[in-house]
């Protein structure tokens, strides 16, 4: 059994799905591991993970809808706006995605279904530099 | 340290709540695994994980419900309907939910606590075919 | 390769985020682990897990304000009230929030970002004896 830990820099332009995939792939590929588990980690708390599809572009757009109108900035109860609106939003739309998620490996390829896609998930509306970890564990 | 891993196919009968706790303890037996971790992942977008109470079947019924209030049918700012009005709200209660869960495997068994059961939350309206892998590591 | 488990209890006093971060370390430090991955896992079906900023209260306060009123106590079409009005919400907030959390281990530490916390987020009332499990994997 072997493992591996690499540490992604994510460059984000304001709230959206930005793809992170071929980052997942790429850590996979170089760790060797044939069959085994990844875990993606995000280090923050006003951005998260999330897999979905990665076909139509609608998709993307339409979740990034919801979660704005589900926690939309201005929302009046809010006691922590010292970042601005969009901060207490960001971190309520985190809490609701993942910060966290494993994936297995088999035959040196991540075990995504055919539509999935893994993107970290920007919720603040200023650009951002986000780091992932992704952690491999394995049969080499 | 030994690993396994393990392919099953759900049937799903609409949207709702199938309970998978039996394959997963199968899995869990068969890798001959005594301590160790349990990973299960969910191959789709549309269709998610939850570990939730085993008990009362109202339960699984009021989640339903509330998911299906929180993200209707029919939401008039959707832009992703070209598989009917059913498939965009899928994607975003399978966003509010999980694609992995990761439990502890202590003396041979699911650390699961009394009331917790492992279910594929199925969010489309038709009968599908679901695939969920299971990654098992630890000690024999 | 080694791993090692450990049982926590978490005692709340009513709903609210519960910080265990230094439970997590102090689980990563008596493991010998000095890179790997720790999972914590959840127990229970009315609480769960979150990763959330440690340095501003009020984000706590906020969380657990949205949470009370996206699914509030009282909603007239919950089916399951046996054990009073904050029971089924409590159900339906741990099914929007996390069971299971997996964290990379760099250099014997959690490779918590800067301000993430790790917390269980009780959803009932009442005070209760909460059972959290991490499972720490890794090379010593």
């Amino acid at each position: 059994m072997v493992q591996t830990t690499r540490a992604v820099t994510v460059r984000t332009r304001g709230a959206g799905l930005y793809e992170i995939t071929r980052e997942l792939k790429d850590t996979i590929s170089a760790s060797g591991v044939q069959s085994g588990l990844v875990t993606v980690f995000c280090r923050h708390t006003s951005c998260s993970l999330l897999i979905q599809e990665n076909a139509d572009p609608d998709v993307r757009a339409d979740l990034q809808e919801f979660f704005s109108r589900l926690a939309p900035h201005g929302m009046a109860w809010v006691t922590h706006t010292t970042e601005g609106p969009d901060d207490m939003p960001a971190h309520i739309r985190a809490a609701l995605t993942q910060t966290s998620i494993s994936i297995p490996i088999l035959n040196t390829l991540a075990a995504l279904g055919t539509w999935q896609g893994l993107y970290l998930f920007e919720h603040r509306a200023a650009p951002h530099e986000r780091s992932v970890i992704f952690h491999v564990i394995g049969e080499a």
